[in-house]
């Protein structure tokens, strides 16, 4: 067994989801983890990462408008609002999405689903560096 | 240590919460797994899984109901339609729950709360035939 | 590689988000790894596990007051509320947050990043001891 250490860098555009299943998947494959389990994990506050629909980009755009109005900006209640009107609702968002994950590697590849895609998700309105911590478990 | 794998299979009559804490545990207690860790991973778009309250029925279709509410189907911005109306609103349900999970293995039995069951969460309206990867890192 | 085990308990004074970061850091310094994975896994139905910003106890209650609105007590569609209106809008609230993590350890610390604390989520009104299981896959 080995264990396997990278962390990537994202530059975002403000909100949205961003695939990044090929960045990850590059990683796996540079390591030659034929078997083994893969780990990450997003250090952020502001920004998650989330396993969705990879395919079509309206099932994405859907996405990101659901979490738009579940948890909208300009509440009168919000209280933590020093960095914008984007700073509660964005901590919210990373809340109800996911900050760590961990997916199984068969035959030297993530075993995703058909349709499944690896994406950061950005919850801030302006542009941010982002980083995600990859680790791998190499079994063979 | 010793690295496990398994891919196990569930048949879906449609929306709801399926219980496979039974299923999980006994690939465990085939495994002989006494101390180590389960991860499970759901490799789909429309389907997930999560831990839930798992003694009373009514407990889970008041978390059904709660999922057909907060995220409906049939909203007129929804633009991923084309599977009909459960298709968006199944990927963000999704988003909403869980893909992975990683759960402890201690005196060879899943580590779970008393109360807490494992569920395959069915997004669908139609049956659908529904993969989990179960793996474990066999300690001992 | 070693693999470590410890069970922490925490009281809770009712509903709420409860600094835990310092807790499990302190274990993960107490096992002297370097360099490794910890996994944190909650056994409960009515309380769960977050990242959250850890800085401003604004941003926090925001969390919690989100929760209060998003899953509402005494809706009239609720069938399981034997142990009173907090009963099913804490297990949907365990729902939509975590019950199991994996953060990745370097350098001796846990990877978290500058913002995120780990929190233990109370969703019961009324004072209770909940538990957490700390794993840790110790490389160096």
């Amino acid at each position: 067994m080995e264990w396997l250490s990278e962390t990537l860098s994202f530059s975002t555009r403000g909100k949205g989801l961003y695939t990044i299943t090929g960045d990850v998947a590059d990683v796996v494959r540079r390591w030659k983890v034929n078997t083994g389990m893969c780990f990450l994990f997003c250090p952020h506050t502001s920004a998650s990462i989330t396993l969705c629909e990879s395919y079509d980009p309206q099932s994405r755009s859907d996405v990101e408008n659901y979490f738009e109005r579940a948890v909208p900006e300009n509440q009168s209640w919000y209280q933590h609002i020093y960095e914008g009107p984007d700073d509660s609702p964005s901590h919210i968002r990373t809340t109800l999405s996911q900050s760590s994950m961990s997916i199984p590697i068969d035959s030297g590849k993530l075993g995703l689903g058909t349709w499944q895609g690896i994406f950061l998700f950005e919850h801030r309105s302006v542009p941010h560096n982002r980083r995600l911590s990859i680790r791998a478990l190499k079994i063979e």
